[in-house]
């Protein structure tokens, strides 16, 4: 199978990166085209780069010529038609509808988009069929292009762990108090005489992000538009010394009852991308999206993070709450399951739904496809 | 003025070495006398204990010799009267009777005794009247001899964010999450490979102990029982990389409604030891025992533990709440005021309630200063 | 090709577990018995062993039954004949030879026996020849059985940077610091309390075994003796807070004069088992031995100890010295390729040289492949 | 005593926030304008500064207004005449000739003139004598105006744990390994990223420095120029994950021979200040400059910095090298005795010789007081 062609944005950073990493050797996508902003553009990517990851650089990317962040200026049929964006949130504002208007699929780990209306947020295992909110999109009836999002990184761990309560029992309230590592904050990002030997009680914007997008997330799909979740979710957020991996704390109220077993069968019986998967799993997709550990002191973020190659999450310590119903602790790999990893699953998610194949999309494919999702 | 000789129980030890480094220039007390384990008794105290603060060990303890930890065999008179106590929980429930029978005041910090009906679970600033029950102590009857405990690391600072909100409008039910140092679990303690890059999110018997002191700290003296205080409290305990100093994410249901301002008012006019202090106060209390800080990112464990000389808990970033009422952060030093620091002001309370002054006790003196308190 | 049984003695340790990662899907050999001391022998092993790596612990070895670490009472030729050890010196010195004398391949991390005569300290990389000394073993022609080991965490990179120098130009004398992982204290090893926001420059016995160490690795093997490099060392050993990698900073004096380019080169070139490679390489040897990174600050243990799939030393900022010729750092994973995967790439060069195989071993086939060496 | 009004130039960076922690309660000195770059000036103090320290800004420092970083526009009589300098090497170089051209005495901490010829490169311990280079300076006889320098952060401690031995037995060559705290990066300084659970065995510049400002250090006043201390030195910087104090592996090669003993008596007869400070010592200056540790792991930045209130260096671990003569390990902390209290020191010892005493200032009080320095 050919490999389709795609671009980062925001190449560069430590979100760029793990986009490098994780598409290096993808089965689907092969990297053709890397963008950083004017400083940057016309650079060797290793120039510009300083590369902050345990795996090496792979010597093609390194070599590779970053491009102008703009989609005007390549010679036709230069600019890869998908684009996986690791902006900053105003940057991302500007520059991803021209993406989109210039007809590509533009799946972005920026906050610009999340609560647009008509952009879908998703995590694959926990709202799938939000992705029909793109058809509503103006680029996509002008151009084809469109802006998919991926929820910020407490988000994600946070509503794969709930998606299964929520299925089964409902989810009245909860309270998140959250453990987040620095390279959540990007690069240089936390200052180190901030953060050694030190807890920083405050992340910018963090908790409403949180509070917000879980809403989304959660929510339900009616027409062309997303009815948030009711439920009432109150959170802390923190920043800790740890490299990768985001810990949360959450209590939560159920909407009807369950018991410890019923709790673990949920988390343990989730498998919402089954009905996609059929003879061909999505390549990021880990096998148990949500799994237990069941020993007194986890999950940890140094030895549960990679679980599933970092896209799984990590419940433990399940136990009754004094004040809701019950208490756990879940963690998820920041930056991959968090962000990069997530926008690719996306990206995966998409090209299985036909919606990054612009000839061969039919709405009779869509159809098909998107009914095993609901 | 002369002052009183005391012992130090588990004077090896990080609780230890606090009372060390908190006792050794005090106006009213010296150490007269050190005990350790088996082990090490009859060494020299330099030779047996691994001294880890930094301020210099005092030489004149350098040179003491370590005392068996029992009572018994010291010649008459030479067993002070007054014995603080870092013993593990265990140890603690079998030797502090002992020296209880043998007449001694017995200040201690372990958890054996703290919700034993007839023990004081005392924090000067909140519960000072709770001093009473020491009365009702068999011990008490028969030698003079009584204990008093200090409550666990977490639920001094909170309890003292709460007692000001606890008397002007009432506590209905509260969320914590902790993010706890490692001094807390002493020495060796937590191993580096479990918390470098790391968080443990689990302390044997943390929440437990963190939920039910609160209700004593914050009960009613009825009798010679305290009715323990019928708010609810949830909290989910975690070990982070840091040396000293507890952060705690608090959510809160008050009884009675209030405002941002109230709640910042309740803090900023918490005097509750003036009624004794008048013209002498405690020495190691601190002037402001609940101080706000203002900015959006505190209080930090690095440069908020030591204010009020480790005494103080800082409270910041009040909110609002989207599930209870309000939403804020506490920190206090977890081996100050969080241990030895509580010992050592709960001595000073007694001494200046007369408690510590065997022959000039009297129960005139008594009611005149208990009278201050209410 | 059928899988050779294995055992590992001390397998619930910090080494043992790295044991068990790297030879759960080794091509060469199979886990058929794990030993312990006393208190575990006859558990699960995932009752006795707290896991302490970010892969999972294998379900099979999981479930495998720990025996205890004796040779006697094992069913016949139920007691593999390869035994990697992974014990702490003083019950390595007692325990090794009993599995020696009982006929077994002894592949050991330990010190204990590094330093004695007949016993060879091997590097394959750097002197795969001394594994002849092996042969002159009173176990081994009693019933053939032997002791081989690796050295010192820091003496493994330090000596992979330092064979091609010695090779091509001589050394005379180096100056050697490090800065050590805590992982290379073991479990629970290093208390957190004492590396947050620390350096501890002292490591027992540590600068003494860097020192001897080197001398016989870069010594010459002569009749049945290892005659010992001439080379002066002088080891300033510290720890820091550091989960994995062992960074050391070296500055050398060499026989012969060298540029700069001569000495990239010779690390460049470094291929000293390409004689034995030829068509079937050893399978955790790495490709490049010794990695030059040519950024201005690195290597880096966060970044660059898993080059090499943790098996390869990275060097980097080479630069002259105002006292001696040259300066560098050099950097390797410490418990991979500084202990359990240096005695599992011992047992690997075993295998290739027929000293695993009892049977087919003669003595021609051994000086076929010992030339290759030389 | 009226206190001397003194300025602050960088005053809300890392250095510039210790100079107002140790100058707030100074006996000599009174903080009386404070000054900042462009973007802060014209703000109040507590706007335009991040406080990183755990000592509370004072509310008095809190409330002034920046002042711009230039001596011109002040009216008459507002410019102190003694001016703290705590800026970047560029800003430096251009802002301080400025305020030395304007009269006053400029102690700085920049690296920018520490080898100019005619600048004092002053630790009060090591070289007081050198203070008179100022004398020749232009900006001296123009306006009575001049600059004086501490040195680099890592020289500070190592030149005073090599003074005494330089004064006694002479000094060839040394060895110098660093691993220094991210403090002495400034604010926002080293990214954790970088930092947290790694190594960075690289500062820019720093080996350099350290090489070149320890031979002015240890060198000689010959006429108005210092001949530099013919030693040889080779450094190897690190950074490491401590907040506060730089740790320094050293061996040294001595120029007569020295037992244990002598080495260690020379640390502790070391009392260079003691004809100055007869009946008046220095304020800063620490009782013992050069402690000694014997503790076989001792010293260690987080006990062993705050020793003399973080002026004094802290020497332990000496022990025979086998390359040179003598290994030993020394510690000091890097923002009070390697930056701003080393630049209080030095006005400390400039006010006792009357260079801060404009119309006092004669000859013979120079020369009365200078004599005791040599």
């Amino acid at each position: 199978m050919e490999r389709r062609r795609v671009g980062i944005l925001g190449a560069t950073g430590m979100v760029g990166q793990r986009f490098i990493q994780l598409l290096h050797h993808h089965p689907w996508f092969e990297i053709a085209w890397l963008a950083a902003s004017d400083r940057s553009a016309g650079k060797r990517f290793d120039e510009a780069c300083r590369w902050k990851l345990d795996t090496p650089l792979p010597a093609g990317i390194a070599a590779m010529t970053l491009m102008p962040n703009v989609p005007e200026g390549m010679p036709s049929g230069e600019l890869p038609k998908i684009i996986f964006a690791a902006l900053d949130s105003a940057i991302a504002y500007e520059l991803e509808p021209k993406f989109a208007a210039a007809g590509c699929a533009v799946i972005s780990n920026s906050s610009a988009f999340r609560m647009t209306a008509d952009v879908p947020l998703v995590v694959p295992e926990v709202n799938a069929d939000h992705l029909e909110l793109l058809e509503s999109q103006v680029w996509r009836k002008d151009a084809g292009g469109y802006i998919v999002t991926n929820p910020n990184c407490c988000a994600i761990g946070l509503s794969m762990a709930l998606a299964p309560l929520a299925q089964r029992f409902g989810i009245e309230s909860l309270f998140v108090s959250t453990m987040q590592a620095v390279s959540g904050a990007g690069y240089p990002g936390v200052a180190s005489l901030d953060i050694l030997g030190n807890v920083i009680p405050f992340i910018q914007n963090e908790e409403e992000k949180l509070q917000e997008e879980c809403g989304k997330l959660l929510g339900t799909l009616v027409g062309d538009r997303v009815a948030l979740a009711p439920m009432k979710l109150s959170a802390h957020c923190n920043r800790v010394a740890v490299e990768d991996g985001h810990t949360e704390c959450v209590s939560i109220k159920l909407k009807r009852p369950a018991t410890y077993e019923q709790i673990l069968n949920a988390w343990a019986d989730f498998q919402p991308l089954a009905g996609i998967h059929e003879g061909k799993p999505l390549p990021s997709a880990p096998d148990q999206p949500v799994e237990y550990a069941g020993e007194m002191d986890r999950p940890q973020p140094r030895l549960d993070r990679m679980r599933g190659n970092g896209m799984a999450a990590t419940v433990g310590r399940l136990r009754p709450c004094n004040l809701l119903d019950w208490k756990f602790v879940v963690l998820s790999h920041n930056t991959i399951r968090g962000a990069a990893g997530a926008a690719v699953l996306n990206a995966e998610l998409l090209a299985m739904l036909g919606k990054l194949d612009w000839k061969k999309w039919t709405a009779s494919a869509h159809k098909h496809v998107t009914a095993a999702l609901v």
